[in-house]
C-alpha cells in the first residue's frame, strides 16, 4: 500500500531516525510549507551519551528516552511514524517499509551508525554495546545476574570469572562505562552483596598506546591514572582476537575469563538497504557536498553519523553537537529548496569537548585549553543536563545524581534481568 | 549440590516468595536465633496493588518494584537468593532448585497466586494479565503499539478494534484498570496521536450482576456510574466464552473485536509442586491449623494467597493486609518454636477496604461505613503510598501523582515495546 500525504498539494519531506539529527532537524522543519513525516522503529529518541549512566543503575531508563509525539505535539505538519525503513529508493522517491510504501519529495537520511567488531570472532554472538536503551537495560541486567550467581556459587574460579567484567576500547564510552562500573561495584553492589568478599575487576583494554586518543596525551595519561584510582585495571596496546562466553583472548597469547564483555571498540555508518548504490566513504559513510545534500541527490540530505562531512581537511567527528547542528542547518536548507532558493554550505561550529570518568574526575579541550580534573568532570554533567530534552528529565537526573553522589550509593533499583526479559 | 547453611549449628528458615508475606516474614525474623534464607525469582518485591498504574503509563516501574537485597541490608542473619523453587520434599526437608537443593529446619510456603482462566479457550494465549512487573509492562507497550498501529492504518474496522480494550472481571483490578486506561488514553494519547480523531473504546465485562462485589450493592451502582461518566463500557451478567487474537465471544452470540483483552476475572493459588500431596482446599490453597502451620508438618508455615484461612467461618479474602499480618505472626510463632514454645493462633484485624476507581472517585468500607467519592479515592492513594517500601519510592509516587492531576497529563513517558522485549 502507497501511503499518501494527507496534504497531497505539499511537498513531502521525509526523515529516517529520530536521533540527535533526525529529531533536531523535524523539530527545525515545524511550521515549514511542507508535510514532514519522522520515522524510526521506536517512538522514543534515546540521548545516547547517557546510556552508560542506564547501563550502571544511575538512571531510570525513561530518563534517556524522550517520546517523539510528546516532543512534536502542537506542530502541525509534523508527523512521526513507527517503521522499520526496508528500503530506499532514490529513483522513485520511494521509502520502502516492507509492507508500506511512503512517496517523499525531500528525503534526510539520519540512521547513525551501528557496532563495528572488526572482524574480531565471537563478538556479535557475545559481547555486550551500548549504542541503544535496550544495550544499555541488557548489560545492566546481566551484571546483576553475574554478580546473584556469584553470590551463590561455591566454585571460586566461576566466582571470579562472574565478577570480571572486560571493556574493550579505550575512547569516551569505554572510560565512561569503567569508571561508571568500578564505582557500581564497589559502592551498591558491595552493600547489597555481603556474600562477596571481593567486589569484582573492572579491566579496561586500549589497542593503541594511550586513552581518549582525540585528547592530548596529558589527559590520556591523567585519565589512565585516574581510572586506576577507581580499581579499573588499564591494558594499553592490547589487541583482542576472539571473544567467547568464558571471556577474550589477546594477540599477545593472554586470556581474560569474564562472563561480561563489552564492546566500545568502534562503530560503522548504518544507512538504509538502497535500491541505487550511493558514493560512500570511511566506515560506510554516504558523501556529502558542502551542503549536506548526497553527492548524487539534489533533494537527499544525511546528517549525524551516517554521512561523511569534511572540514578543514578533516572528517567530522561523530558526536552529538555535529548531529544537532547538521538538523539545524538541513532544515534551513530544506526551507530555502522549497522556496526556490539554493541551499548554502555547512559549517561546524566546534564548542570543543568533555569526557567524564567517574569519581569526580573528567577531562576537556575547549576553546584550545586542555584540563582535566572535578572542573572537568561537573561541566560534562551540566552540559549533558542541559542538553537533555523535558524538564522532567532535567530535574529528575539532577536528583537523581545528587543522591547517588552524596548517598556513594545508587538510587536506582537493582533489578534484575527478569522484569524485562523473562517470563 | 546441597546448600549448606553458613551457620551449620543455627537452625535454618527457608522462605519461598519475597510476595506482601514472605517479604514481611523475613524481615520479622531478623535479629532471630536462626539463619534465614529467601527465596525468589525475581530479585525485586513487586508492589502488586500499583501494577495499573504502571500499564496505564503513570508509575516508572522502578516505583513499585523494591529490591530485596537493599531491604535485607544490615539484617546480618537473613540472606536472599535469586531461584526459581522446582520442588518442595517436606519428608527430606528440602527444597529443590533443580541444580541444587537447599535443606530447611523450618519452611515458609508464601507463593501467590497465579491467574485462573475457568477453562475459557485462548485466555492462556491471548490475553493480558497484571500479576506481575511484567505483565503490567507487556500490557502498556501492548497499548502503545496499538496506538501506534491504529494512528497509522487507513482500514477503519482494524483501527476500531486496535482502539478497543476489553477488561474481563469487575473486582478492585478490572475497575481499577478500567478507569485508569480510559483516563489514559482520552489524556495523553489523544494529545500524542492527532490523528486518531477516536480516543478508544473501554469496555469492562463482569460476570456478575454488580460490580466490585465484596463492596455493597449501593457502592457497586455508584462505580458503575463513575465508570459511565469516564468513558468506560460496563456489561454487567456478560460471560466470556471464549477469547482469540480478534476479541472475545460472549455466551449470549455477541462478540467484541478488541485487539486487546485484559483478564482480571479470578486467580488461583500457586503453589510449588510438592513431593507429598499435602490438604488443599478451594481454589488449590493449603489447608492450615489456626496457628499458620500446615494441617501435616510442624515445621511448614503458609501464608497470603497460597494459604487458605478462616475465620469466623469465612475465608481471608487475598488481600495485601492480611498477607501482612500473616508474616509477622509467622515470625512470630517460629521465634516460640526456636524457643521450644508452641506457635500461637492468628487473628486477622480487618481495618476495612477501599478500591480506587479513577477521575477522584473511589469507594471505602472501614469500621462498617461504606462510601463512595473522592475521599475513598484520596484514601486509597494515601494508603498505598504509605505502605509503599523506601522513602525515595514514596515522594517519587506521591510527585507523580501531583504532576499526572494537575497537567491531567501521563509525567511517564510513552515509551513502547521495543525498548523491553524486541531486538
Amino acid at each position: 500500500m502507497t501511503i499518501r500525504s494527507p496534504s497531497p498539494q505539499r511537498d513531502r519531506i521525509v526523515i529516517i531516525g529520530a536521533g540527535f539529527g533526525g529529531f533536531q532537524a523535524a523539530q527545525s522543519l515545524a511550521g515549514a510549507a511542507a508535510e514532514v513525516l519522522l520515522i524510526d522503529r521506536n517512538n522514543y529518541h534515546t540521548f545516547v551519551p547517557l546510556l552508560y549512566q542506564v547501563a550502571t543503575a544511575q538512571l531510570e531508563p525513561s530518563l534517556v528516552a524522550y517520546p517523539v509525539r510528546t516532543k512534536l505535539r502542537g506542530m502541525h505538519n509534523v508527523r512521526f511514524l513507527q517503521a522499520e525503513v526496508k528500503r530506499v529508493d532514490f529513483h522513485h522517491k520511494l521509502v520502502d517499509l516492507g509492507d508500506n510504501l511512503i512517496p517523499y519529495d525531500y528525503l534526510v537520511v539520519a540512521t547513525g551508525a551501528t557496532f563495528h567488531d572488526y572482524g574480531v570472532p565471537g563478538v556479535a554472538e557475545h559481547a555486550f554495546t551500548l549504542k541503544s536503551l535496550r544495550d544499555a537495560l541488557r548489560l545492566r541486567n546481566h551484571v546483576l545476574q553475574c554478580c546473584e550467581q556469584a553470590a551463590f556459587t561455591s566454585d571460586d574460579q566461576e566466582r571470579q570469572r562472574l565478577m570480571t567484567f572486560a571493556i574493550v576500547g579505550g575512547g569516551a564510552t569505554g572510560v565512561e562505562l569503567a569508571g561508571a562500573l568500578a564505582e557500581w561495584l564497589r559502592g551498591a553492589v558491595r552493600r547489597d552483596f555481603p556474600e562477596l568478599t571481593n567486589w569484582g575487576r573492572v579491566v579496561l583494554l586500549q589497542s593503541g598506546s594511550s586513552l581518549l586518543p582525540e585528547f592530548s596525551q596529558r589527559l590520556g595519561n591523567y585519565t589512565h591514572r585516574h581510572l586506576g584510582r577507581l580499581g579499573v585495571q588499564v591494558h594499553l596496546n592490547a589487541k583482542v582476537t576472539a571473544c567467547s562466553d568464558q571471556g577474550i583472548e589477546l594477540s599477545d597469547g593472554d586470556a581474560i575469563a569474564a562472563a561480561t564483555v563489552v564492546w566500545a571498540a568502534g562503530v560503522t555508518a548504518n544507512p538504509p538497504t538502497l535500491a541505487q548504490p550511493s558514493h560512500q566513504k570511511a566506515k560506510g559513510k554516504l558523501a556529502l557536498r558542502e551542503t549536506l545534500q548526497l553527492v548524487e541527490h539534489d533533494n537527499v540530505y544525511a546528517i549525524g553519523d551516517v554521512a561523511y562531512f569534511e572540514q578543514s581537511g578533516e572528517a567530522l567527528a561523530g558526536v552529538a553537537p555535529a548531529a544537532l547542528q547538521q538538523g539545524v542547518a538541513v532544515a534551513r536548507n530544506l526551507r530555502r529548496q522549497l522556496a526556490s532558493e539554493s541551499p548554502r554550505p555547512f559549517r561546524y561550529l566546534n564548542k570543543g569537548r568533555l569526557a567524564i570518568i567517574g569519581g569526580y574526575g573528567g577531562v576537556g579541550s575547549v576553546l584550545g585549553i586542555n584540563f582535566g580534573g572535578w572542573l572537568a568532570w561537573l561541566m560534562w554533567l551540566l552540559v549533558h543536563v542541559v542538553y537533555l530534552p523535558g524538564y522532567r528529565s532535567r530535574l529528575l537526573v539532577l536528583l537523581t545524581w545528587v543522591q547517588n553522589y552524596i548517598m556513594g550509593d545508587r538510587a536506582l533499583r537493582q533489578l534484575s534481568a527478569q522484569t524485562y526479559f523473562k517470563s
